[in-house]
């Protein structure tokens, strides 16, 4: 649980006590590869830090395919925002790529040490800045970059990670089929 | 200026003082039509809180076209958020599309504000959520709906804010042309 401190530490300061009430707010989960953590319809009631391992948010669209919308690794965060700040049923999945160590906390816990512990809201806030940035930068890749683009991008910044997930879950992030993403790394490997 | 405290005020509680002092952080500033607050190569340095008005947030394509990919109006922020953490040159535009009156912070004011009064990362915090929740849904849409499906659904979350940008802006926000747009609008009027 180490992790979760030194990452907090990286954006604000905290003793032995906040570190030790901080960790008991969180429930460490061991997550076997491919379990499922928040499927379609539920309400999603929890944040997950993850310690080691990726994780996955993804949807299944109207032709029955999983499209992955985006990946977590060591020292992100994953939920659904918006289903947990509406309470309405999640569009969303959220699953375990490879088997992955992950901090659970739920909204209620969340809630709670917020209110006991207000330095940690600057930790939250630096983290979803960060978050958002990404994801303006994201939609405007959408937007403007090809498929091609994309995959050189995201191998540019993410190389070890590309090795980590399946094409199909790549090609569905990137939003292309798995037969050009195989296209793709045949060509690559040839350089 | 009350917009923004009465907003603030939704999340946390503030005495006069506070108040006060978070006024005296912000500049406040009429922008005319068309008037361009931020442009690609700049280093962002504000964060943009609209009082009245709509401002948008663009970038030009390869093809030299505006492809608008925020909107905000009352009561929204905008900003470039990567640009503003990494102090790398925006690849963003921020323009005014009616006549906006508009409260910016710059990043050294921002940075003050929260060390003076923490309580203000709750807010932000909380303003962050919500933004990076509604983008979770925006990539969501960006790769399953139609052209027409985002239209109807922009038009239904929206009906008051389509008739307020232009339709080559609209049209660029959700991704089709303005042929498909016009098609669209009349489809609509006729029933």
């Amino acid at each position: 649980m180490e992790a979760l401190l030194e990452h907090i530490a990286k954006s604000i300061s905290l003793d032995a006590t906040e570190s030790d009430f901080i960790l008991s707010c969180f429930k460490p989960i061991q997550v076997k590869k491919k379990t499922i953590l928040l499927e379609e319809g539920q309400i999603c009631n929890t944040q997950y830090f993850i310690v080691k391992g990726c994780l996955r948010l993804y949807i299944i669209n109207d032709k029955g395919a999983e499209q992955t919308l985006q990946f977590g690794i060591e020292n992100w965060w994953i939920t659904d925002h918006m289903s947990l700040q509406t309470q309405n049923p999640t569009h969303f999945y959220i699953q375990a790529v490879e088997h992955s160590e992950v901090l659970a906390i739920d909204q209620k816990t969340f809630d709670d040490l917020l209110r006991k512990l207000p330095k940690m809201e600057r930790y939250f806030r630096l983290m979803l800045q960060k978050s958002y940035a990404a994801s303006q930068m994201r939609i405007k890749y959408l937007y403007t970059q090809s498929a091609e683009e994309r995959y050189r991008h995201f191998n540019h910044l993410q190389p070890e990670f590309v090795q980590r997930v399946t094409q199909y879950m790549l090609a569905s992030y990137l939003d292309f089929s798995a037969e050009f993403m195989s296209k793709i790394r045949a060509g690559l490997e040839r350089k």
